[in-house]
């Protein structure tokens, strides 16, 4: 009954996260990376101020689906269609260089291992943690510094898109190597069924909300059927297609982004994001962050865990960018922009976890790497656009 | 983990309250009442699509928690101090005769028992249930109507405030005749300690925001640390004073109600509102709702609980505005606008519940008080503002 506790833990969030995006601003660096940091600091490490309860996830899990929602909205289906086949290979390129770096740091940490061993399964998973792409941050830096809807925007969304699917399709053909319960084909199906619902279901809602469009424009009920569609989604791409449910929601988004009213909707969605759900969000990454149990064979672990994360990342995508005619700096852009990692990683990480091929005490390396590239993407991103255009559309 | 299931949810019950909503305005009914009906069709009683959770309940009660805050950001500080020592008036006309009235209704119904009985505690206890009025369902009417701001909006504004801190009071008393342990002194202590304390800290808050707003007019941190304004004040209320948590919220708006952005903070506060969190709460109000365990006779004595608390709260705050020379159209809408019942009403059965004073079946008068009252009170309030001026204004 006591439902008032929770306007503490927001009121402390709020205040932190603004506070800290404001700080991080003022050092020039992207309001995200402060709102992350104010999670840490309030968080169960530092000060303790603030729980990762129930309530706070789930809010924390409206904010990255309003973030993707938003970032559907704001696609261009003609820039996604034209940096489509590109995407593509970016995407291959950025699962499976991740793949074999992560593969190849655990053997060489903890020695090669023969295969079929349970310490070959580690090190293969170790790798399949690095694929997935968690491109949140991304869409938040890109939005702050006025660039997702440029063209290397645009791919990097799509390539991430992408590589969601070709993650879980892995993750699935990985996980089916040891127990035979689950069935690589099976997933390719239920993905494929998902983009065919997808389109199918999307072009009626499509026709639907250009009716309401033409009939009462502008008006409230626009975005909060807009908001159903979003929630819809991205609940029936997890609970019947086993997609991420941030996936549905930008699949969402790009469905209603081509009605006359998306900026419309885009505006409602920017509000109530960034009023609470997104700081919460943010935070709550760095709530998640502890700094318990650790040895320094572990950090050292950690460390390297990281650093072959971010770098496997860039080059996979940033080579394939290259070869595919983008300019040095736009390929540095979309391979840092594709390097963040988020919730996706450490629910694979949970699944693997589960099917007993890597041990707890990772999830530190992970949410390290959560951590890290949320922080350092936002910066390394905000460097990489100024060069072109000196940041004339900064939020 | 499976936060995912929180979407189904949330658009359920968004196309539901949207569409019911619609219904209700195309029956020239305010849309609340369509979300309320929506919240009981889609809940455990008749389809039983969504359960009342943690999580629902959390975003209601931030769904409350605006509303207040927005009516307060939209009070006249001159109003409220004009129409200041009438609300008092009213605001103890409204709860001594519906008191009286529980009493009387439940000795005629169940018969009159000793002073001191355990069956006389059960009867005042009733009449304790009927004291306090909630009026965020008046405030999104009268915001629906566009008169919110009007005399009568802030009468009726304050004297839901003054109300609520007698019906605490009153309420501390009647615990207090059998409870030793609670110190009506002790509350009437804190409720002026809490006042003393918002004028100090909300003329520091005040003075804080009219330098943010110079200095930054217009910029995104002035309505974001308004919510964080809005939830310490809430939290602290209901935390360190007893005070319900609503009317902390409303406090805060009135402390930010004279500085020149409280627009621009209320613009902000009403799309979070509207896009998601204002129709969860309508909407759990009816999912509260359960047509289970009712015998004929307690029916009718639930039937005769809502019509006794509705009538007692016009004729008392009513009559008592008629006294005051209010014309008899204004007197109807200020009875009427204080008529509505909501969750301090169920805080105030589950104490009594606590302290023996009554029995869980009433449980369900509460909640038929709450429903009924929220259903008939916009449609009444239409009815009567549209007397005057044809709802010119209406939204």
């Amino acid at each position: 009954m006591e439902t008032y506790v929770l306007f503490k833990d927001l009121a402390i969030i709020l205040v932190s996260a603004k506070l800290c995006g404001l700080a991080a601003a003022k050092l020039k660096a992207p309001q995200v990376v402060g709102e992350i940091i104010a999670g840490v600091l309030i968080g169960p490490s530092i000060l303790g101020l603030v729980q990762q309860t129930e309530f706070i996830s789930g809010m924390a899990e409206i904010g990255v689906v309003l973030l993707m929602f938003f970032a559907g909205l704001q696609t261009s289906l003609r820039d996604l269609m034209r940096t489509g086949w590109k995407a593509l290979l970016i995407a291959c390129a950025g699962v499976f260089v991740p793949l074999a770096g992560g593969y190849l740091l655990y053997c060489l940490y903890y020695g090669f291992a023969p295969n079929g061993s349970s310490q070959f399964y580690s090190a293969l998973f170790t790798g399949v943690i690095m694929t997935a792409t968690s491109v949140s941050i991304t869409v938040a830096s890109l939005q702050e510094l006025g660039f997702l809807k440029s063209e290397t925007g645009t791919t990097i969304m799509s390539a991430a898109i992408i590589d969601d699917v070709i993650g879980i399709i892995v993750l699935t053909f990985v996980v089916g190597m040891k127990d035979p319960a689950s069935d690589p084909t099976a997933v390719i199906a239920s993905t494929a069924l998902f983009f065919a619902a997808a389109i199918v279901f999307g072009w009626l809602i499509y026709r639907l909300f250009l009716y309401l469009d033409k009939r009462w424009p502008h008006t409230r009920r626009i975005p909060i059927l807009g908001f159903v569609v979003a929630f819809s989604m991205a609940y029936v791409a997890e609970k019947y297609f086993g997609i991420a449910d941030i996936t549905g929601a930008y699949v969402a988004g790009i469905v209603l982004c081509s009605i006359k009213d998306s900026d419309y909707i885009a505006r409602k969605v920017d509000v109530s994001s960034y009023m609470l759900f997104a700081p919460v969000f943010f935070a709550s990454i760095g709530l998640k962050t502890s700094i318990d149990d650790m040895t320094p064979a572990l950090l050292l672990f950690c460390l390297l865990f990281v650093v072959v994360a971010l770098v496997t990342k860039i080059i996979g995508c940033g080579a394939m960018s290259k070869v595919l005619g983008y300019s040095t700096n736009d390929a540095m852009k979309i391979g840092v922009g594709m390097m963040t990692r988020g919730e996706v990683a450490l629910i694979v990480a949970q699944k693997g976890l589960a099917v007993g091929m890597i041990q707890a005490k990772y999830f530190t390396a992970v949410i390290l790497l959560i951590l890290v590239s949320s922080v350092i993407t936002p910066i390394l991103l905000k460097i990489l656009y100024a060069k072109k255009v000196g940041g004339a559309q900064a939020a």
